[in-house]
């Protein structure tokens, strides 16, 4: 096959993370005879240092040419919330996101086999084993709602953000996180707020609508407090997770601490038909840019996230994943996931480790 | 002195436990020569079976005559989400919490020294303690935001919900917390979501603000999925952390979890002059209601609360912990914190062990 993948190298650590992943991503293109393509997007804060905006014009355009994006990490403090929304990197990302209808984030959260003693839970959860994946709508919610800040007579400034859903963005990421739960264990859990909000009430109604079209799925709703408590308490108990965007936001980045190896989880950000997106969910980690310290491994997985869910190329993504298995069950380590006092290799040996054993 | 104290009982365990945590109370009177005096108040979904609504009127001026407020917990599945919001219990609790101006909501999330082996966590990291205070903005934010639902053209229904904060309101409970964290261990982590929400941009400038006043607290700024993953990964860096509704929600179930001893944790509500509100951070558990299993210790602390934060009575607040921590240091427990094959005490006789020490 030919593919033409748009990359969006980034900020800090972003640019040597991907610069791996590519490397991987050609050996399995090697190995399977398939062509790639590469075209640079420029995006994040060397965006707005370069051209002034973070999310240059023509962004989408250039992805939209594509088959798939990889991400390596955009953001830092250069960028701060200080700045104007046009400069700052979570705008581009937001818009990216809108743009290209990327309406579902996938996040798996799970032990990989070489690595349960990096779980920060007692030995007896992490040995239960942890392998959910985390289905976030991305394109609605209080993230994209209207925003407002006015003077008030008695009470200074205020400031105000809408949380808005439809049925229909609820109903298409619901139908993902149903055909994903009959692809795994079966299970979806719907986590929503609908003893308060009113988005929450509508998103259950849909859910309801659509545990009932899937007979075969077990189905249950789980308050986002509630879910909060228990990723920490049993994390095992979860196959699929799907919520709203900030809750989403919040509890998958939770879900990825209680398996000890945020360096080493991947993200697939899709829609329908546009090119998938595909980034690490770790950030930029400017303090260790450029020193050939970055794990690869996340960014490494996301690409294997792209061959299974942008490509249907099953062999390819398990041929990635095994080879990261192998890698880290001979021991090896980046700084990020090594034992105090253990040898840890740089950023690129990690690289051309894993290639090596693809 | 003379104390008049409204009683909420409340749904499922909430009446079994307040019965255990007025007898340490009245136990307490005595000891230190205090004069107390209840009134009983209805509220939550038995009020709804009663009277037809969860917070029938004239509850927040029955609560106004009196000094503080003690609650057992209410809501269950029987007047759940589908039901009319007047006959559902959060409803009242959010009405209560407005009607009497409870916007700080302060939730210590401590390992109690006899229960460091409930910690979920490793065990090097319970080791190192946990003892964070966490203070939720409670009567502001999308939980108090308007409403709406209507029919869109092509999307279906859409449902809203508003995230508003004033200067005023973000003041009020910043300032609570700086105040707390001077009498603790002097930091105070400000969690928002400032690189998306204009509610959090203001919430953060007004935080820095009021760090700028309290040069002797050390401050920062914490992202709210970053939070997620710190409470994880190492809950030991936070002392105060101070937060809106929605977030603090989320957090502070979170918070409560990591120390392994839901059933162990009181919360005070308190706002300027009106009595103040406390109550166990449980729910009601309808399953186990009226089978003296219920832990009484979480509502028996928030009495310690009130002694503290209400009374300003410290010595009584910490005979009342003393007497918990002396109880659970013999090795009593309740069913919900035994271990496997340990033997439990019930409801009652757990209250009675620590009047005894009181
Ligand atoms: C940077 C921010 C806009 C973004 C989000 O919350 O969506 C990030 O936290 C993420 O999870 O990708
Ligand atoms: C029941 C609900 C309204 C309430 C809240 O979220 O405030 C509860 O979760 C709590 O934390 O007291």
């Amino acid at each position: 096959m030919n593919y033409k993948i748009a990359l969006i190298r980034g900020d800090g650590i972003g640019p040597e993370v991907v610069d791996e992943a590519v490397g991987v991503l050609n050996t399995v293109a090697e190995k399977f005879g398939h062509q790639v393509e590469y075209v640079d997007v420029l995006l994040g804060g060397c965006a707005t240092d370069a051209v002034g905006k973070s999310y240059p014009d023509g962004t989408a355009e250039r992805c939209k040419t594509c088959d798939a994006v990889l991400l390596g990490a955009v953001g830092g403090p250069k960028w701060g919330a200080d700045k104007p929304a046009e400069q700052r990197p979570e705008t581009a990302l937001l818009a990216l996101r809108k743009d290209l209808g990327l309406y579902a984030n996938l996040r798996p959260a799970s032990l990989r086999p070489a690595m349960t003693d990096a779980c920060p839970l007692k030995k007896e959860t992490a040995d239960k084993g942890i392998d959910l994946m985390m289905v976030r709508e991305l394109t609605g919610g209080i993230y994209f709602g209207k925003r407002n800040k006015y003077q008030t007579e008695d009470r200074g400034m205020e400031a105000t953000d809408l949380m808005a859903y439809s049925e229909q963005e609820i109903e298409r990421i619901g139908r993902r996180a149903f055909e994903l739960a009959r692809l795994r264990r079966g299970k979806v859990s719907s986590v929503d707020k609908a003893n308060v909000l009113e988005t929450s009430r509508l998103w259950r109604n849909v859910m309801h609508r659509l545990a009932a079209e899937y007979p075969d799925v077990q189905y249950e709703d789980v308050l986002v407090d509630n879910c909060a408590m228990q990723l920490v308490r049993d994390p095992g108990q979860f196959d699929v997770v799907v919520t709203e965007n900030m809750f989403g936001d919040i509890l998958s980045d939770e879900a990825s601490m209680v398996t000890g190896s945020i360096g080493l989880l991947p993200s697939a950000s899709i829609g329908d038909g546009a090119p998938g997106l595909y980034e690490p969910i770790h950030g930029s980690a400017p303090d260790i840019a450029g020193q050939d310290k970055a794990n690869p491994i996340a960014t490494i997985l996301s690409v294997a996230m792209m061959f299974r869910y942008s490509f249907q190329r099953a062999a390819e993504a398990d041929a990635i994943e095994r080879a990261v298995d192998a890698v880290l069950a001979e021991g090896w380590r980046t700084p990020d996931i090594a034992k105090p006092g253990e040898k840890a290799v740089g950023t690129r040996e990690m690289g051309r480790l894993i290639r090596e054993k693809v």
